[in-house]
This record gives structure tokens, C-alpha cells and sequence, in this order.
């Protein structure tokens, strides 16, 4: 089954194109991109084992960009026809009572507007691209796999908020927990990995982060809240904030406006807001290791913000069999998994600095010491994988 | 030296006599309280080691409480006068940039007033006292222990909020941390009941609920944020909460204006918010036994929302070597402690049921089981000495 795996951004688009059958074949037959959408001269790219092809081209949203793709995978013999792709999963965000992987249809586009105000980087994009693909595509299925389903096993009590309860009931205000995709596939593979491994804190660190709680396969917490906004740090999102605080910010002496504050608080945060360098950890990173204060400030807030989480979902887990690190800063932040390592033996998690220094991001790799009791893993995640499974089990039980 | 130590309520009035030299005697003289100020027929009472004392009286403020208390404190003999009163301490709970304790003046209340908008609960009833002593009681210096001063010692990657770091310096808004007086408490009396007792997590559960992890006397981290309304659930208050959230509540749809939502969110949220039963942890639990599933999910969460912090504090301190509850749940919350501890033996913790059961809340208890590593406390709090202690040496610095 021919399965395309798209990941949008409001003027960005990339895929995966599947041929998959699970437990028989996972195949990756291409893959691709293309960024600046509507705003001209888009650079366009895609890749397949043996073959690439790049380029740049006006691709004025995503409708046009996917029907150009198209085109490019069939000049390449990926494809014979558009007709050969079986459908189409995207890794949605947040569909707020809508639970798992579905169809899309008006019903799904219609409650993911419902909640684009509070997910207002992520719901736009994929409504626009949906609404696209369907008029440019109305033979291929689509298929939303949303990133809060893998955490409804969380337990109610780890869920709710202390408001009042008809906010809950009435208004779907609770913790949702996001990048569930991600923490799906740590949590499947880890098993694999090692069969004694069930309790597992998957910290998936990237631009967007969040720490998860997962015991036999299943979500326990997540550290995002109802909104992709809270929880961690993130690369230049608050994460977790006072929300009475929000009272200082609206004085006069602040001089600031709700929208303001929003848009800060959403684009102008987390390591970025702190630092005053950059969204980029990398570029924190060295800012700090130059002497910039703030830069440091940012850094040190920042693995903080992670340790609450892994502290917090120790407890939750009553000690963990592994710690995994996933994402670009999972993978790569060798800095950064050292410090959310440190002091924490009393539960047994001891790092091996040399394994965490030499440890390829690419690959999956023991970091632990030997006597950690704890396993501490780099394992580079598969959110595509994931989607294109759980967009093949859609199309199967219809 | 005698110090008044006041805690007041924005209709009510408590406080304790103290003859107070630290390190020599430490004795409350006299406790009393009055209530309904300005709603007539005002409930009074003092008591003193051997009198006591009661009745119903028309108050109509602060100022007329302290002034009949004063009198009636004369007529049983415990002062000579007035003047007698060394100084008046208050556990005031929130001056931003102000650190420590201090002797109140213009600039104090001012400074209290700056911060009156994240602290509407606590900081008018104070400002308002403090004026009305100050002018009934000219010649008795006044000193503001403040609720955050003992959290100044928390790193400041621990205090930062992922927010543009010009909000953190300009508007003060950042973790603050409070329960101050109580924290302290127990930073000082454990090593006093172990000399091995350095690493401490302390959950104060009452009306209003902290946990804070204690290293070597000092706060290294409060489940508060920038306000009281912040951390753990709380009686009425919500306790942590996805600042972005309010986009959905501010939605037409929700039919709630921002005040509106800022008073639900204070006094009609947390254990009150999701039970709909009661602010009383006692009620909650009676309605939960008596099979209220909406009391039994209060319950729940509150204990999920403590064992977060204790999760995240193990982290902070690298295990613990005392785990303490005090405050009004907290020392006699059998159910409650219970819960809090269970599943925790991966950080050595391990409650002995039987003497959890037959802890008296009154007094300092060891709860744990004879193979837990972590000691396990019920301690009861003393947050008044602390003030007055605080008071004496602001006193003596001058």
C-alpha cells in the first residue's frame, strides 16, 4: 500500500511516500520537500535510494506543491500515476475531542478549527492543506493521525485541570499531551530493543519538546498541557507559565495587549525569549560557551524544565527501565543529555560521558554506565513511520 | 521582647503573643482571633496557659480588632499596656522585588501594592492592616516577614519563566516561591529531630498547598510560581494551569470575560472546582466514599498534583532524605499521605501503614517503615515563630 506521510508548516511542506504493509514491509520509496509557499522562488528537493532531484519553482500553497511532487515522482518511476497512492496521512495536532487516527472529513476539519485557537501554529496549516488536497486530489483518502491519541491512557486524574469542572466537560479544557506519534514509536521500539524495558521516559527534544511517561506500551504523562504551548521549554515557546501572571503583563506598566502577549509567549519565548540569541539550541549553546549570561541562563532554564518532567514521571512510574533521548536535541545535545543526566542516581540513572560523547544522533546507542540500573538510550524517532501505519490501519478497518 | 505576630484574613484577625529572645525562650503568652470584621457581631477570643477568654462584639476593622485585643490582653494581665508590644510581625505574602523581612514602610506598602494584582487574596487585607495599625499604633514598628524570602536561595535556571527575559527584569514575573515561614520551619526542625536529615521535601497541604525540596536549610525549589494561585491544586485555587487555555475560555462560546474567569480560576477552582462538593479536603473525601465521582476525581488529581512535585523534587535534590507533610491535611490527612507516598520505593520511600494510621496530626511522628530509606514525617507547622523570630532580628539589626 502506497502511503504519502505529510508534514506541513504554515509555508512549508515535506513528505515520505510508503510502500508498507506492516510486519510485512516498511519501505521508504522517496521523499521530499519544498518551503516558501506563496512566497516565491520555492526551493523544492526530493530523494529516493537511488535517485534526487532538486530545484527551485514559484509553488504558490500546498495543493500546488503536492501536485508538483506528484509529478517529480512519476518522472522518477516512483510512481506510475497519482492514482497509485493509496492516501494520504498527515500527523495532526490538535483535534480536541476526536480521539486516534481517523478519516478526515467535515466533521474533523470542522473540530480542528474549533481548536486552532489554541494550537495556532499547527491546526491553520493542516486545514488549508487538507481542504487543498481533497480539491486537488479527491480520489486519494486522507487520513488525520493526531498526535494527542497515544495519550488517552493517561489516567483522568493526570488529566484534568483544578477549574471548574463543566470547563472540562463542557469546553475540553485538560491536558491533552501532544507528539504522541514520536512517544508511539519509542514506545514500541524500546521493547524491541530490550524485552525487559516497560517503563520507559521518552524525552523527545527538538524545536517543539516534551517529555512523556510510558509503561507497557502505553502513555502515563505527557508533559504538554491542553496547548503545544505549555510543558517544556520550547525552542521559542514558553512552555509552562503562571497563567495569573498573565495579570502583571495586562497593567499599564506593561503596556502590552492580550494578542501581544499571545504572539510572545507563542513566537518570541522559550530558549529565545530567555537567551535573546536564538531559537536554535546550538546557536544558545554557543552564545553561552562565549560568556553571554542570558545564553547560559537559557540553557540551564531549559534542562530544568526537563528534569522536572523526568523527576515528576519517575513517580509517576515508580522508577523507570529506561530514559530515551529522541528529537534533534535528544539526539545530538550531548551538553544538554548530560546535564538532565547528573545527580540522579538515587534512581539508579548514571550516564557513561564517553558512550554520551562518541553517541552518533543516527543511530541507536546505549549511553548508560555500566552500573546504571536505569538504560539511557539515544534512538533517533520515526513520527512518519507511525503515521503511515496508523493511516494503513484506518484504510484496512473500513 | 514581645512580638505581636498577625495573620490576617480580609475579615479576620489572628495572631500570637510571643516573649521572644531566640536561643533563650521562645513563649507564646497569649493566642487570640477575631472574625467578621465590619459584618458586626464579630466572634472574639483569647487564651492565654492559664485563662481564656470569649465573646461577640461589633468590629468594624483591623484597626478596632488589635485595639480590643489589646485591651482585653491588658485586663487579663498578660501586658502591662500598649507600649508593652515590642513590635507587630506579619507573615505577608507577596513584595516581588522586596526580599526577606523588613521593617514596613511607605515604600513596603507601596511595593505590596505593585503586586496586590497577582496576589488579590492576600496583599489588600495586609496593606490595609498595616495602615490601620500604623495609625492606631504609632509607637510599634511593624515588620514584613515576606512568604517568598525564604525562596531566594532557589538557582535562578529554577526561578526563570521561558518568557522574554525583559518581562523577568522589568515586571518582576518569575517563580517566586511562598509558604515561606512554614518551609522554613521544617528546614530548621529537621536537622534538629536528625542531625542526618539534610535533603528535605516538605508538603505543605492546607487550604493553600506547597511543596518545597530543602537542601542544607535552604529552598532550592516551591511548587509556587510568580503567584499563590500556582503549583499543586489548592482548596479554591486552581494550581498549575495551561495559560493558553484561556484562549478557549475567552472564546464566545464559553460566555466568560476575563474577570470573570480570573475569579473562578481563585476561588472556585481546585479541590472546590472538581468536586463541586466542597473546598474541605474532609468533605471532598466523606462525598468520595460516598461514591461522588466527581469527588473522588478531585482526590485523586490533588494527590497526582502533589506526587508531581515530590517526583520532581527527588530529581532536584538527588533523592531525599526526609519526605514531611504538615499543615492542616498534611498532618492529619491519613488517606491522603497515603497516596502521596505509594509506589515510590524506586527513591526509597516506604510508609509504614499502621503508624500513618495512628499518627496524632499534633504531633512530630515518624511514619515510615523501618526499611525505607527516605524518613517519612508528619511535623506540625510553626510558621507565627518563625515571624516572630524573623521580627526579633530585624529588631536587633537596627
Amino acid at each position: 500500500m502506497l502511503i504519502l506521510v505529510a508534514n506541513l508548516g504554515s509555508t512549508s511542506f515535506k513528505y515520505k511516500l510508503y510502500d508498507l504493509v506492516p510486519g510485512d514491509h516498511e519501505t521508504v520509496l522517496a521523499e521530499g520537500a519544498a518551503d516558501r509557499l506563496g512566497l516565491g522562488q520555492s526551493n523544492w528537493s526530493i530523494k529516493t535510494d537511488n535517485a534526487s532531484n532538486k530545484g527551485v519553482v514559484d509553488l504558490a500553497d500546498h495543493a500546488v506543491a503536492i501536485d508538483f511532487h506528484f509529478k517529480e515522482l512519476i518522472n522518477l518511476g516512483v510512481i506510475d500515476s497519482i492514482d497509485a497512492v493509496d492516501a494520504i496521512g498527515f500527523k495532526a495536532v490538535h483535534g480536541g475531542p476526536i480521539s486516534g487516527a481517523v478519516k478526515v472529513d467535515q466533521n474533523v476539519i470542522d473540530t480542528m478549527q474549533d481548536f486552532a485557537d489554541v494550537a495556532p501554529a499547527h491546526n491553520p496549516p493542516y486545514i488549508a492543506a487538507m481542504k487543498a488536497f481533497a480539491k486537488q486530489l479527491p480520489s486519494i483518502p486522507q487520513v488525520a493521525a493526531f498526535e494527542t491519541a497515544f495519550h488517552q491512557s493517561i489516567p483522568m486524574s493526570r488529566q484534568v485541570y483544578g477549574i471548574p469542572y463543566e470547563w472540562t466537560e463542557k469546553l475540553g479544557i485538560r491536558r491533552y499531551g501532544f507528539h504522541g506519534a514520536s512517544h508511539r514509536f519509542i514506545a514500541t521500539r524500546m521493547p524491541e530493543i530490550d524485552s525487559n524495558i516497560s517503563k520507559v521516559i521518552n524525552c523527545h527534544l527538538g524545536g517543539s519538546c516534551s517529555i512523556c511517561a510510558i509503561q507497557d506500551g502505553k502513555s502515563m504523562a505527557n508533559s504538554f498541557g491542553m496547548t503545544a504551548q505549555s510543558g517544556t521549554f520550547h525552542a521559542s515557546r514558553v512552555g509552562d507559565f503562571d497563567a495569573f501572571a498573565l495579570l502583571k503583563l495586562l497593567t499599564p506598566e506593561s503596556g502590552l495587549d492580550l494578542q501581544t502577549i499571545w504572539n510572545k509567549l507563542g513566537k518570541e519565548s522559550g530558549l529565545l525569549g530567555i537567551s535573546g540569541v536564538s531559537s536554535d539550541m546550538r546557536e544558545v549553546e554557543e552564545a553561552a560557551k562565549a560568556g553571554n549570561a542570558k545564553a547560559k541562563l537559557a540553557v540551564d532554564a531549559f534542562v530544568e524544565s526537563c528534569r522536572h518532567y523526568v523527576g515528576s514521571y519517575l513517580a509517576v512510574l515508580n522508577g523507570a527501565d529506561a530514559l530515551v533521548f529522541t528529537g534533534g536535541i535528544g539526539q545530538n545535545g550531548k551538553a544538554i543529555r548530560k546535564a538532565i543526566c547528573a545527580n540522579l542516581d538515587f534512581a539508579g540513572i548514571k550516564l557513561d560521558d564517553a558512550k554520551n560523547e562518541s553517541a552518533n544522533g543516527n543511530c541507536e546507542t546505549a549511553i548508560h554506565a555500566a552500573d546504571s540500573t536505569t538504560q539511557i538510550w539515544v534512538v533517533p524517532t520515526n513520527e512518519e513511520l507511525i503515521v503511515a501505519r496508523q493511516t494503513f490501519d484506518v484504510l484496512n478497518e473500513a
